[in-house]
């Protein structure tokens, strides 16, 4: 086929200008970026473009529809029960996925969850997952099917195959400073979701100081707009708005985290680890066609934590295997007797990712030790010279910059104000 | 010497975010891109974001003196007289540097124009230059000196160590919708002619259909910008807004406007180019400190075109051959009787560049004989039947795609409104 009568300039000028794409032009210029007729410095001016005009919601379903025709998209009809997939915009101490996607497939709905690995502050699924011994991420598509059917959730690596537009557009923004704009991030996202075929979607948007939102109103409109998306694909989408000015759970780390996930599909764990599984459960299975389930019958019973033993044992991983434990422990008190009123959750981030846990570049190794653990959760009395925090590292020279990080970051004896977990409910 | 503490990701995220990017920050940037450590596609995403936010007169005077360092600046002190540069923001027929270089300098101020080439429906000088049979554009750093002592004059191609910055966002900015924004192209004008090393410097910025600016604000605003960098640099900066509705002179492309220009020199010519190329030649005179000389006597005594001679000559072209003359001609006839009322300068600089006479890419070669005879300008009575225009070209397949350029492209009979060819000056 001839090269259609499009140039990249005026795609370009077009949306420089606040005029309205067309669909054709959508269509052509996502897909030559793929083929790479259109070059890297032509997209970085348009994605800035896009950043500072917007899309319309037209242009925005075409643009992300375009995205998922960059690839395959699944195909899961044959799975031999509903599928039900998760999102979340990245938080800190976000280990949700761990015990929710057992969780589900214990109440008879399949998740087929496709993750990335972690960049910046807030950590990766398949990183907490890779401190399992033996546990890998990658699967062959025949793996994935036979594991879908027969333990019923599955958390890997996204193929290359999906979405490949994303992938090289992702790369891009992230170097370009057009990581910020709510059109692209919600395109990016859903791109991937809608081409891993699951029929229902619940998305986690994190709204405060750990997420990318940082405000309700923000968070709301990316929710919205993902919601949109999703619908408009035919994937029966809702997403729960949720606080992350503190960290989830009582871990920010990847050994960390999977102990704690652990402690959560053993019927116990911190509150807002269970509380969030929970609700995120119970919107996964509405969608997917099985409301009447209750899933804290799944956790207190023990069904949970069988699939988790299958779901890590399918994937080569042992699931009575020692977690490994981190060489170095810097124990941080508290500075004063009273009530924890905050513990910022960026701040704990940040310092999980100086211990290791975390990765600044793509190909950086993270620490399957190092991370945080939160003694103290606000709401709590502490008293003046008593264990508050401890970091975990391999690398006792990472303490100090972690603890840079930290300088401010929690407050004892302030008026104390507890907000919700579960914000708002968009879908 | 360590690269300092600035990333690109924040400088794009500055300017994108409004804010004012801080002279560090200009100076890192620029020359950071020179060098190859800020990407091409980071580069794009800035200019884009300067393009839609806009520089301030401060941003603006240090991201030009930014190009500037970021190559030499000529030192013309030792030159044996003062010197001057003009600059045309390029029009349609604009062969005025051609009689005016020589002008000036038989009026005893020298003339030292570094040109470029054209692209797109502007002509380059040093393309209408190399018409001339031996005559080449590339002089060493000493034979420029040598000429400009000796002869007065030298107009050649500007060397590779001049605002290299420049270079290569120019071509960045071509590809990525990024062209069009008033401090991008005051910058890059001037960085080139600061860094050339003229004390004083007459702009011509054109307005109208077959310019770059199409209204007198945008003209306006552009000129100032350049006249306040040049004056900011130690330049003596004018400008003169200059119509271009219609195009110059009866002539568009390469070696027909060397045939007119020596009319010009010659005492005679199209009284638009007479009358253009006096007022640019008093301006430069003027900023060069020679207020006193009128130009219209070395036109009309032989100086200019002696110079011209001496120019030509020096450069290895033969001032007495004789100009290269296209293979076909196609004549275009007057619909109508009437007067000429409009004819478009958009319209000739498209069907010239596509009868041969211009080039789409960088790479491309240019016809010497291709372009456009103008038998009449509006404002003269035309019959119906009788010439018009007429095309020239090597290459008979390009006359049809001309011929469709110039559909719509003049008006006979309709009222005729004379403007003036110098709409105003600014500095």
């Amino acid at each position: 086929m001839a090269e259609p009568a499009f140039d990249a300039v005026e795609v370009i000028r077009t949306k420089r200008d606040g005029g309205v794409l067309s669909d054709a032009q959508i269509d052509w210029v996502i897909d030559a970026y793929t083929r790479g007729v259109v070059a890297d410095e032509q997209m970085a001016a348009l994605a800035m473009a896009v950043l500072l005009r917007g899309l319309s919601a037209a242009e925005l379903a075409r643009w992300t529809a375009a995205m998922v025709a960059s690839g395959e998209r699944l195909d899961l009809s044959g799975v031999n029960r509903p599928t039900a997939d998760k999102h979340s915009t990245g938080g800190v101490g976000d280990k949700i996925t761990l015990p929710l996607a057992p969780l589900v497939a214990a109440c008879g709905v399949a998740v087929p969850q496709l993750s990335g690995r972690g960049l910046g502050h807030t950590g990766g699924t398949l990183d907490k997952l890779e401190s399992i011994p033996g546990w890998r991420a990658v699967l062959t598509s025949a793996e994935f099917r036979h594991q879908l059917d027969e333990v019923g959730a599955v958390v890997c690596a996204a193929g290359d195959g999906l979405a490949p537009a994303d992938r090289k557009l992702y790369a891009l923004r992230d170097v370009t400073g057009t990581v910020e704009s709510i059109p692209l991030i919600a395109s990016s996202i859903m791109s991937k979701k809608i081409a891993e075929g699951a029929s229902a979607l619940v998305l986690d948007v994190k709204v405060g100081t750990g997420a990318f939102m940082k405000d309700l109103a923000s968070a709301r409109e990316l929710a919205e707009t993902m919601v949109g998306l999703g619908t408009g694909h035919g994937v029966r989408t809702v997403a729960l708005l949720t606080d992350m000015n503190t960290p989830l759970g009582r871990t920010a780390g990847n050994a960390l985290e999977v102990a704690e996930a652990l402690e959560v599909l053993a019927g116990g764990g911190p509150s807002d680890v269970v509380e969030l599984t929970l609700a995120l459960a119970r919107e996964m299975l509405s969608a997917a066609g099985v409301p009447g389930v209750d899933p804290s019958d799944a956790l207190r019973d023990g069904r949970a934590m069988d699939v988790w033993r299958r779901m890590i044992d399918a994937q080569g991983g042992d699931p009575d295997a020692r977690l490994p434990v981190a060489r170095e422990r810097h124990v941080v008190t508290a500075p004063a007797s009273g009530m924890l009123a905050r513990l910022d959750a960026l701040a704990v981030g940040v310092a999980a990712w100086r211990l290791g846990a975390g990765r600044a570049r793509k190909e950086d190794r993270v620490s399957a030790t190092a991370g945080v653990l939160m003694l103290a959760k606000p709401g709590d009395e502490v008293r003046s010279g008593a264990p508050l925090l401890e970091l975990h590292t391999d690398d006792p020279a990472r303490i100090d910059r972690a603890l840079a990080a930290l300088e401010g970051a929690y407050d004892i004896g302030a008026r104390y104000q507890p907000v919700p977990l579960v914000l708002d409910r968009v879908g």
